[in-house]
């Protein structure tokens, strides 16, 4: 007998559908938990069951709340610019932009990027909702805070194009050098759009 | 709010728990599993709440087994030589030279090698037991088949101490070039082992 104990293999199975896990990650995952008390794993595997119900979409900004809540409290927050919106990717975006401690307007999750490849469409995001939003919200300024792959990039574009008859402000997060690198280090680019967008000083 | 909901958050701390992962690779996972449908996280946290209970250890070899299982259905296996034993450190290793096809010993699983500094001291691991099963089983042969790391090599070396009186042929597994490697990108250790290790052709 080569195989493992059937329980085992079913959980290296399931760990191995995790994003990047391959065979002997999960191994190691599952043999870890198997080796931890028994508390441990359960106590994972808890929280797990209970993501779904403990997480909840804002309907408004479409960023991820606890579930008892009824909108993002950060939509809600007086101190927030309304007329300013953010529009990122997935939710994790929001976090990251929040970091930097230099943004005062609200966000508009999408909740992905357009991919025809991947059957994603306009009507699979949350762009009408955008659109309705901009009217409700009565908003100024649209920064779209996409990533700069091809389909972060295609989907700023299709954004664009969808308000290009409104009287909104439509910006871009600026692409240029990362703080810290070296010129002779950037890919050409990077280095194409830190010179396309020059400031002067 | 820079911060996550609550029922995410604690995922991703508990997602963080496990080896090698951190803070970006578990938000990446608790992201894949909310996005996921709800059965498919519920099925891997119940395959995780199950491991538990359905992996047993074989009382002779320590080798995992399924819980419903009385002893490893290999050491029970007719074909074996129980009077052979490779000695290995986890269950997994057992995989390993199983795979290889060319073992028809039994196994006998230590659980661990000796780390004073982590605890593990002789008597945490299945020694003793083995000692026991040379007698029970009158066994002629053991494979020290331990990692070559520096608690491997401790461990064996002990091992290999407390069998000195007995009239058990001791063997180590052969160490030298991997098959593939070219010599000049072999570390030193490893060529300096294959250079003693060397046999005649």
């Amino acid at each position: 007998m080569s195989r493992l104990p059937k329980a085992l293999q079913d959980l290296i199975d399931e760990l191995g559908l995790l994003p990047g896990v391959g065979p002997r990650t999960a191994e190691r995952y599952a043999y870890y938990l198997l080796k931890a008390d028994k508390h441990k794993s359960g106590k994972l595997a808890r929280t797990m069951e209970q993501v779904h119900d403990g997480v909840g979409q804002c309907p408004v900004t479409f960023a991820l709340i606890d579930s008892n809540q009824e909108r993002s409290p950060l939509y809600d927050d007086e101190s927030r610019n309304k007329q300013q919106v953010a529009v990122v990717e997935d939710p994790f975006d929001v976090i990251s932009i929040e970091k930097t401690g230099k943004y005062t307007g609200t966000y508009h999750v999408l909740g992905g990027v357009l991919s025809p490849i991947d059957g994603i469409t306009p009507e699979s995001l949350k762009i009408s909702e955008l659109i309705q939003r901009i009217q409700d919200d009565d908003v100024k300024e649209i920064i779209l805070a996409t990533n700069a792959s091809v389909e972060g990039e295609s989907t700023a574009l299709y954004i664009q194009r969808q308000l290009e008859d409104s009287d909104v402000e439509v910006s871009r997060l600026a692409r240029g050098l990362p703080v810290g690198v070296d010129l002779e280090y950037a890919d050409q680019i990077t280095l194409s759009r830190a010179l396309e967008g020059r400031q002067v000083v």
